[in-house]
C-alpha cells in the first residue's frame, strides 16, 4: 500500500525554534519607534510584550530550545501529519507529487497555536495576567483563547465588527475557551470610542483592532499585548512546522522542489519555509519558494518596501516592509487572515533578496481549486489555505504540460469549518472579485516613512 | 515527558473489521419483514444494501478482511489518536487516568467515515452509482457525501428539515464534497408530498427521512440506500476504533477498568467497546462498559425491548431492540445524533445481557462537561460525545471519592464545530433540560411487535 499519511511520534515534536536570522547574509533594516523614528529598543517593546520574546528577537543563534511545558502543550496536535495527495494527482493527472502539511489539527483548526502556546507560556513565566489581542476572521483569536486556557491567562479579544457580525461560530469559540471578546471598534478604548463617535456603525479593521489592543494592553497593568503575525518572534515559532516537514519528507524519501505557503502576515508561509531556506542560505539544498497572496490586497505583489506602520492607529513601530499603506482597507474577500495591508518584515526582504516568489490570486480561483482538493483530499480548507492550494495546483498542472516530474510541497494552514458560507456563495456563483484600487495612503505612507527614514 | 498522545503508523491500520458475532453465546434475534413479520432473508435485503454488506450481516466469522482500497481511504485520517487527559485529569484533581479515543480527526469531522467509506467502496465494487440516505444534524450526511466524493458515487440526503434550516454549514460541507441535500419531508417522494400535503411546515424527523430515503432507494434503479447507524455491518465497520485503541492502550500501559461512550443508534459506542467486549466474552480481560444515552431519548434505560420498526413509515425491517416506539419524537435536544427512538440489535441484546450498564443524562450536564473538557484539553467536543465526557468526569470523581486508581477509556466520537450555537445557548444559561415522557406510541408499537412476532 503506498503510503498517504506521514505521521511522527510525539517524541519528534522540535525541541528548538530555528533562527533564520542565524542564516541571513544581512538582517532586515531595524523596527523604528512609531513616535521619535528612532530604532527601537527592547526597553520600547517591554510594555507590549514578555522579555523571553524580545529576547528572541534580537537573538542570532540558529536554535531557540522549545521549553517542555511548551512541547507538551504542542503535543495536544503535534508533530501534525503531512499527507501526500494522490487523489488530487490523479484528479490532476499530473506526473508532480503533491505533498501538504496540514496544520488544521489543532483544536482551534489552524497553525496559530503553535505561537499562541509559546506566547502564553512565557507570559505566564514572567507572572503575566491577562492578554489583550486584534483577531480578522477569529483564527488567530481562538488560538489565543485556547492558549490562555491551558496556561490559565485571562484573554480579551478585539474582533472586527464585520467578522463579528458575520461569523458568530467564532465568537462562541472564543468564548467556550472563555476569553472575552468584543466587537471592534469598541466602547473600551479612546481609539475606538472616537471612532464610534464619528460613525456608530464603524465595520472596524484589522488594523484598527490592533490600535485597541495595544491600547488595552499600556493602560491596564499585569495585560501584555499577544498577536499571531508579522513579527519575527512569532514566525520563529511557526518554524516547528517546516522542522516537522523536513522529517516527514525524509520519510517519503523525497525533496521537494517548490514550497508554497499563502501570505497575510506572513506566519504560515515562514513556519513552513524557513526551515528550507535555512538550508539552501546554508548551500544545502536548493528550492523554489512561492508566497501566494490575494489579489484583493497584494502588498508584496504591488506595494512598496519601506517603513509603514502596523496599524492604523500608529501606536506599532514601523517597520521596512512591503506594504500597501496602513490606512489600506482591504475588500472584503472571505480569506479574512490575508487582509492585511503589510507584509512580515522578514518575507519582505527574502522577497526583495529574491530568494522567495511572490504570486496574487483572485478569490474565486482560489475556492475552485479549494472544492476541487475538498472533493478528491477530503478536507475542507480554509480561504486562506486556498491561496496555497491554487498555486499548488496551477505548479502541477505545469509539470504536466512540461511533462515533468515535480514534488510540490504546501502547507494547509487550516480547515474551513467556520467558512461554510463562503464555499455556499461560491457554489451559488455569487463569489466576487476584486481588483486591487491603490488609495491615496500609500502615497501618505510614503511620506510618513520618509519622515521615519 | 509523560506521554500525551499515542499514535499509531498508517501500516497499523487494523486489516480486518472484528465481527462479534463470533464470540457471543447467543446470536440477537433475527430481523422481520415489515409487511410479513417473518424473518427476512438476504433476497429481501437485496434491494437495499450492496450484497457483500448483506454477507458480512450473516457472517460468524471472527474477522472480515478490510478491502486494501478502504484501509487507503482510512489512511486520511486513521489510526486516529488516542489521548491521555492529563488536563483534565489536573482539573478534577483526581487518581484516575483518563483516556480518550478521538474521532474528531476525520475530515467530515466525526466516526461516521468508517463505516460510510467501507459502504461507498463496496458499492462501487458492485457497480453502484448513487446512494440515497437519510441526516439528522448531518455528521452522517457529511460523512456519507465525503466517501462519495471518494469513491465516485452520487449522494442523496434527505435531511430533517428542523436541522437543515437550524444548521446551513453542515448542508454546505455536504454540497461541498458535491451531494444533493433536500429538507425532508421533501416533494422528492410520495410519503414526504403526503407529509406535506397534510402539514407544510412540517419539521421532519429522523424516521420520516429514513422513511423517504427506502422509498427513494427501491424507484431508482442504480441506487442503493445507506445508513449510519443501527444495523449490524455499521457496527462492524466501526470496530476499527477499538482495535486501535487496544494497540494504544498497550503502548501506554495500561489496561482499561471502564469504557465508555455515547449512544444514539449505538455505532460510536459499539466501535469502540466491541473489540474489548470481545476480548471479555472470550475470558481474556474483564471490563465495564458503560453506554451513555439522552434523558430525552431514553430508549436503553426506560424503552422496551421488543421488536419494534427502525423507522416511522414502516418500510424498515422490524427489529428486536430497546425502543421508545418508532413513532416517538425526541424532544430537540442540541445532540441530534442521539435523538432516536430505538437502539443497535446488538447492543439492546449486550444491555439485555448485562455485559453493557446503560445510563441517562441530561443536556445541560453534558455541555457542562463539553466546556469542562474544551477548557483543560482545547477539542470543543460534538454534543453527541459531551455525553459520553459527562459519563467520564464522574467516573473520575467517583474514583477521586473513593481513593481509587481507575484507568477510564471513552470514544470522543466527533467535534463541535456546527454545535457552536449549542455552546452559545449553554455559555449564557438558556439551554433546557427535557423529561423523557412515555406517548401512547410506544404500546402501538408493542401491539405491532406483538403481531409481528
Amino acid at each position: 500500500m503506498e503510503r498517504t499519511k506521514f505521521t511522527l511520534d510525539e517524541e519528534r515534536i522540535p525541541r528548538a525554534f530555528y533562527n533564520i536570522a542565524a542564516d541571513l547574509r544581512e538582517a532586515p533594516p531595524p523596527p523604528l519607534h512609531p513616535g521619535t523614528g528612532q530604532p527601537i529598543g527592547p526597553a520600547d517593546l517591554a510594555p507590549l510584550f514578555p522579555m523571553e520574546l524580545i529576547k528572541q528577537v534580537v537573538s542570532t543563534e540558529r536554535e531557540i530550545e522549545i521549553p517542555d511545558p511548551v512541547r507538551r502543550a504542542y503535543a495536544m496536535y503535534r508533530p501534525s501529519p503531512l499527507f501526500r495527495a494522490h487523489r488530487l494527482e490523479q484528479a490532476l493527472d499530473t506526473p508532480a507529487h503533491i505533498y501538504y502539511k496540514y496544520e488544521g489539527v489543532s483544536a482551534p483548526g489552524s497553525h496559530k497555536p503553535n505561537t499562541a502556546i509559546a506566547q502564553a507560556f512565557y507570559a505566564r513565566e514572567e507572572g503575566v495576567k491577562r492578554f489583550a489581542t486584534e483577531t480578522g476572521a477569529g483564527q488567530w483569536g481562538s488560538a489565543l483563547a485556547f492558549a490562555g486556557a491551558l496556561f490559565g491567562i485571562e484573554v480579551k479579544v478585539y474582533m472586527v465588527r464585520a467578522s463579528y457580525d458575520q461569523k458568530p461560530y467564532r465568537r462562541i469559540l472564543m468564548e467556550t475557551y472563555g476569553a472575552q471578546v468584543v466587537a471592534s471598534p469598541s466602547p473600551d478604548t479612546h481609539y475606538g470610542q472616537q471612532l464610534l463617535a464619528q460613525d456608530t456603525g464603524h465595520p472596524g479593521s484589522l488594523g484598527v483592532a490592533i490600535s485597541e489592543a495595544i491600547e488595552d494592553t499600556v493602560t491596564h497593568p499585569g495585560t501584555k499585548y499577544s498577536l499571531g503575525s508579522v513579527f519575527d518572534f512569532v514566525l520563529l515559532h511557526q518554524t516547528v512546522i517546516g522542522q516537522e516537514a523536513i522529517e516527514q519528507m525524509a520519510m517519503a524519501g523525497e525533496e521537494p522542489d517548490v514550497i508554497i505557503g499563502c501570505v497575510g502576515g506572513g506566519s504560515n508561509f515562514a513556519g513552513l519555509a524557513f526551515p528550507f531556506i535555512g538550508r539552501q542560505l546554508r548551500g544545502e539544498a536548493s528550492y523554489r519558494f512561492i508566497a501566494v497572496e490575494p489579489e484583493a490586497a497584494p502588498s508584496l505583489t504591488k506595494g512598496r518596501y519601506e517603513y509603514d506602520f502596523g496599524d492604523t492607529g500608529q501606536m506599532a513601530p514601523l517597520v521596512k516592509m512591503h506594504t500597501l499603506g496602513h490606512d489600506f482597507v482591504p475588500p472584503p474577500i472571505h480569506a479574512g487572515g490575508l487582509r492585511y495591508h503589510g507584509m512580515a518584515p522578514l518575507i519582505s526582504k527574502l522577497v526583495d533578496d529574491g530568494l522567495v516568489e511572490a504570486r496574487a490570486v483572485h478569490q474565486t480561483a482560489t475556492f475552485e481549486a479549494g472544492v476541487r482538493f475538498a472533493r478528491a483530499e477530503g478536507i475542507v480548507p480554509a480561504p486562506e489555505s486556498n491561496h496555497a492550494i491554487r498555486a499548488a495546483i496551477d505548479e502541477a498542472l505545469a509539470a504536466k504540460a512540461a511533462g515533468q516530474r515535480r514534488t510540490i510541497l504546501f502547507n494547509l494552514s487550516g480547515h474551513g469549518h467556520f467558512d461554510l458560507a463562503a464555499y455556499e456563495s461560491y457554489l451559488a456563483g455569487s463569489l466576487e472579485d476584486f481588483q486591487y484600487v491603490p488609495s491615496k495612503q500609500s502615497s501618505d505612507s510614503k511620506e510618513m516613512a520618509e519622515v521615519a527614514a
